[in-house]
């Protein structure tokens, strides 16, 4: 296979190119958020790709060296169909940037754009892995001991079960590589522990990962499970994934919300507060969802990574981080030379 | 529609049947939450149908006089298939509690037992109201502003959208009569709130609620809606709704735990947690998930309630006060009179 889309260089220095016209405050955030991440990483390249001039405007200052502006002249807006954008828009930020990635240029690619073209213009221009029926999309939860990764949280519809027993091998390299746990347990997320429970798909699935002895598949888990970190790897759809990790979000800022309440009522009031703003702030920062920075699309020949459509520039920052720990770590390489030597599984493959 | 299982007595008494052989502490927990909320509603009966001896040793004193016990001779194991479990015993205290129900003995039915034996028995006894494809299972979730109902939670694997599209129905009709909601925003759950977007069982429902005058349809919301109460009422596949409501349970506890960790470092220790407990108390009360009670399987014909497997006497208590509430809703006979008027969608209709 010729991954000509991950090349790192021999110092272990990375190049992450940025689509810097994707997202809600494009190109000002994403362009403050690139150029402090690469003040801080002067070893490291980043290249932003869009309208010269805007770019420049956004810095508002002078350009670190290790910065290179890439000319792309259309932009796909957040409220485009993918499909027909792409197809208009061959000069667009997004398109461009997966050139960029697929020519070598550059060893990851970070986007804020609408998230459905950046995913669509990765399986366009970069193409799946050979043996990779359809990529997933997965991100970094929290948990009392520690992260895991939850998968796919979008990048498909009605996933079959070969599909989820392609997403549990893809997630566990990038636990291992990324998050660095050895021999990561890879779990499906299910409505009960016992097998013959959950969908068509979580049923096939688990007969394929039983069968695997290449993972460390430790059986399904609940929803109740995941906080417990009884998994480094959850595996699922995506209606579960997307609703589970939104919901996380959501519910994270409730409980926050509430125990200030909570705070307030106390009849020593503010100087109570006082005292647990520490603790606030550190569980504040458990939840702090701009540190996850961004999902690694994984399955494509490049190592593309999505972020939030509202990043500013601190999550950009996060997200540029995340991109070249990705790139670091190889994992479009390593997926590739595991779905090589994988024999495809018997039984109804659908797609 | 012969409705024989919900007729509620003219004084408005309700009559509720429990299992009491069903549940990992039954029967000593159930007995006892049974007799507890007996006492407490005198006017309201009770039948406890399982071994008689086993209920009297549990009750361990008098029984009261609006409580009736009913010989069932078989229990249904935790661990067992509901298929065969029902099939082999035909004289289990959940088949003997459906025919109590079935033969208007009683106007709703609580049991702790094994969900799937539960469910199965109630289609298997009861059957579904006419023009109901598939029950589904229903749960109240928290939010900061009140509660909304969920569905499917587990009663059916792989929904189809017109499906779906009756769950919405169903859960309207509880919202609005068990809720004291006028009418519930009704929403269909998926990864964006865009039209389009959603698997095809959602992309298919979305039409048919957009078709149809019937319901507050608010559209498509995301996981992160929920908790800002978005809607009355959010329909989803069973596996996004169980992994939703268990990930609920389990942060819950999660965060409250993370924050009792924050009050026991504080300098002024113990004192602090001190003051901050009536707040963590009613933080706790707030995520009490025993005060659910149990959960409505709506679309047969009877009021069936199931509740946690691990349900002790306090939770017992909230769930026949929950099967009481919703016998006086008269739930199933309301959805019989819409589903009567309902003309089947046009489209695919599997199952």
């Amino acid at each position: 296979v010729d991954l000509q889309t991950v090349r790192t260089v021999s110092d272990g220095s990375v190049r992450v190119v940025v689509d810097a016209m994707g997202g809600d405050h494009a190109p000002l955030e994403i362009v403050l958020g690139t150029l402090a991440w690469a003040r801080a990483h002067p070893r490291d390249t980043v290249l932003l790709v869009g309208i010269p001039e805007r770019i420049s405007e956004s810095a508002a200052g002078p350009i670190p060296p290790n910065v290179e502006i890439v000319a792309a002249s259309q932009i796909v807006e957040m409220d485009e169909s993918p499909a027909l954008a792409l197809k208009a828009k061959k000069d667009s930020s997004i398109m461009v940037a997966m050139d960029v990635l697929k020519q070598g240029r550059a060893d990851a690619l970070v986007t804020a754009g609408h998230s459905g073209a950046g995913m669509a213009a990765a399986v366009l221009k970069l193409g799946r892995l050979p043996g990779v029926d359809r990529p997933a999309l997965a991100v970094q939860m929290v948990t009392e001991t520690g992260p895991f990764v939850l998968l796919d949280i979008g990048a498909n519809m009605d996933s079959s079960g070969n599909n989820l027993y392609q997403f549990a091998h893809m997630g566990s390299i990038y636990a291992e590589r990324v998050l660095g746990v050895q021999k990561p347990r890879v779990a499906l997320l299910s409505i009960g522990e016992e097998r013959g429970k959950g969908d068509l798909a979580v049923q096939q699935a688990t007969q394929m990962l039983d069968d695997d002895g290449g993972l460390n598949f430790v059986g399904n888990v609940e929803g109740r499970d995941l906080v417990k970190h009884m998994a480094d790897v959850a595996v699922c759809d995506a209606m579960v994934g997307n609703v589970t990790m939104k919901f996380f979000e959501g519910f994270a800022g409730f409980m926050a919300r509430l125990w200030e309440r909570e705070f307030r009522r106390l009849p020593w009031g503010p100087i109570g507060y006082l005292f647990m703003k520490p603790g606030a702030n550190r569980i504040r920062r458990t939840f702090d969802y701009e540190r996850m920075g961004a999902s690694p699309l994984l399955g494509v020949k490049g190592m593309v990574l999505i972020t939030h459509g509202s990043a500013k520039r601190r999550m950009i920052e996060f997200a540029v981080e995340a991109g070249a720990t990705a790139a670091r770590a190889h994992i479009p390489e390593l997926i590739s030379d595991t779905f090589r030597g994988q024999p495809r599984r018997p039984g109804p493959q659908p797609e």
